[in-house]
């Protein structure tokens, strides 16, 4: 496998999808927001991305069985649009396959006859807010007021989208696609249900839809746990890999 | 040479072919059985993997001939199923170059009309065991069973496999293939003959054949030496490459 | 997206152009001089440059929208000669990265009939200079004579011309395209207006057009602010990144 | 510019071409003999070879034109046997970019119709040896007593070859040729004309004709001299590239 591979549940027919990402960021806000819209709605997972760029190394379960690392699709139908939501255990590090995935991910996308993404994330200010707001930055202007009517600042946000959040809206452009960074404000040092709370209803008026935010504090706690493990096994990676001092050769034996 | 690539002996054709991988690995279990079983068999060797991954060196023997860094296939006949074993001096050390390896072997193994994989590895826990238990992880629930009663404890191991071991089955799930990652229980800190043991034990139920483990600890010692011996090498690499201190730029003379 | 990809606007016809490139590097002489004359001549943008080996990163800009990071060709008609200015917000860093993207730059600079190439840069003496001189070096022998009535000097500078200043000329040789690569001289350790200014005395001759210096000062100041505002979300990347401890594994959550 | 790429001149037929080369080393051993053969035989120039993966600067000469960094072919043409010598600036560093360079080479050589290499390098021993030996290790055991009576020892060099030396050999030998790799016994720490002269005498017993040694010491020191220029040149490309502290981003002004 040299190239990073979506492989799709056949025959699923969609309609207008809206893509809503949420993957591992910045007080996995968007996460967490993304996974409890997938619970509540019972949505049905319709692809799997597998990537080169992923770890190697595979997770044991509990039930004996092992798990790759991967990103999902999800589908919740809707009344005019259907909502798509992307999910995963990881993003990529390096920029090389940042773009690449974030470009397979458009293509599936596109292929489906998407046009709008909304990509979800924290906005880290090192200060634990009152009442988090909910941040915006889009790819054109004139879908700004709609946002802001929905409860979002525009202008207010700094610095730059690093990862999934920002390039599949930077990208989507080129290919005619519109959309808008949300973004929840939160203090980026710990995983934050408040904040996933504020997109939620954010993401609740944009959509149409109701979501019920109850276990959202729960699904936190199993972020931050799961988050734990998979840094553990990370810092693992290298000191179980035969040769690994002698970091930049292949391990031989 | 841009991509790995598995240069095949002609015209061989296989039954039914089972994979067993022992790449090197922790404690060099895995290698240690695989390597053993290829003498006791006196397999045949079918194919051999030299990958643009590998260290870009040659080894050289004191007979006055250089070898190349390989993976390599060898075949065991068997009455309903042929044994087809993968071995080698390293694994690659990145993800990009082990999702591209262990796709070619795949492609080879699917050619070849595979379908069961098992690999072979260590699980390294800090102790030395009494003795040595014998873990699974499997790619599917319906075949644990069967496994258990062959002498191995599934669920019972924790974290993540790395490198081919894992990935190999993780990819070939993907391809309609079944397997299970067999692990020696183990210190993780030497080569352990005795965890290796307890591989081919189960192993010899598994495929039906007898393994004689008499000159196991012999090969533990040659492994012992062998690396030593490479891991020296590879630390060479750098000394002896001119303008190795300004390590990221090509060295110019 | 795998490589580096330039959208091209629809229908430009370019008459015989001569590339004049100006990304940043040291001093941002060049980039501050190939600034200023797109400003100056209301330079219309014809194709824009992005690449997987830029930063996976989108800026938020102050008006609610956000932007890639691109290199940008904009276009100044001329009498005999079109302009073709070559700027941008970043340069790769990587060898491989910087071949493949100044290859994309000669394959689209090629189709549109081009075969004289300037690169401008700085020349870092780590001393402030009194009246910077602008130094050459050349792809031909036979061009250097003209070029030195413009006010250059030849064969007194020393070292490497790194990045796409030297590639641009070096690759283009191959392509049976000719150039000089025009350096102002300057310390290295701040932006240099001055520098820039040298340029662009040598550059309006050679180019037989008038370029007015009047709000270089303003622009220097200006491009400093960005550099370091860009500085600093550079070294923001890795630190609001999860997992970015582990720094040579993806981020896992 | 995404793949190794070489340059030929045009309609340079070859009888059974040998390879021979060069690229710098141990010592620069192995260098210093190619060149002192090509400048002996007025060698002519028969290919280029340009790779990203070689440092991306170009080098400024004292005439005012500058050149890449390049790998370059030269013909000395022979009664039974053309030989075709490799020199050049630069080899690779990582083993992605040696097996691309080494397989890109190998194609042209193959193509040509060449079925012999010889490879040159220095074998550091740490010691300056009383009169260099000259050590081989072979592709095959049938051509060692040939090269044996030459003047070669065999199996009593340990370790590994690095780089093209090994490679190029290694990677032939898949294609049905056959090589040596011939060693100049030598300290490491410094240029070696006399481990180059040792080679020579081999290479000349091999090749069959007389290569006077003449102005090899005097080679030698310039090839010392631009050694270090170089190094400096490759220091010099982080310290001048603006935002090279934050280095594993791209640079962003």
């Amino acid at each position: 496998m040299i190239e990073t591979k979506i492989y799709q549940k056949k025959n699923v027919k969609m309609k207008n999808p809206i893509l809503v990402e949420g993957l591992p960021g910045i007080g996995l806000v968007g996460k967490l927001a993304a996974d409890h819209m997938i619970k509540e709605f019972k949505a049905q997972k319709v692809a799997e991305l597998v990537s080169p760029h992923f770890p190697h190394q595979v997770l044991m379960q509990k039930n004996g069985i092992m798990r790759m690392l991967k990103n999902k699709f999800y589908l919740i139908p809707g009344k005019k649009n259907d909502v798509l939501i992307l999910v995963g255990d990881v993003q990529a590090v390096t920029s090389e396959a940042q773009y690449e995935i974030c470009g397979k991910m458009l293509d599936y996308f596109e292929k489906k006859g998407g046009k709008l993404i909304y990509t979800l994330g924290g906005y880290g200010t090192g200060k634990a807010p009152q009442k988090p707001q909910v941040f915006g930055s889009a790819t054109h202007k004139e879908i700004i007021p709609a946002h802001e009517k929905a409860g979002m600042v525009f202008g207010k946000s700094h610095g730059s989208i690093i990862g999934a959040a920002g390039l599949l809206l930077g990208m989507g452009k080129f290919r005619g696609m519109k959309g808008v960074c949300i973004m929840g404000e939160t203090h980026g040092g710990y995983v934050d249900a408040r904040a996933a709370q504020a997109l939620l209803e954010v993401l609740s008026r944009l959509l149409g839809v109701k979501i019920d935010p109850a276990k959202l504090e729960q699904r936190a706690k199993e972020g931050e746990a799961f988050m734990k493990k998979m840094e553990k096994e990370a810092s693992k990676q290298k000191e179980t890999m035969p040769g690994s001092s002698a970091k930049e050769l292949s391990y031989i034996r």
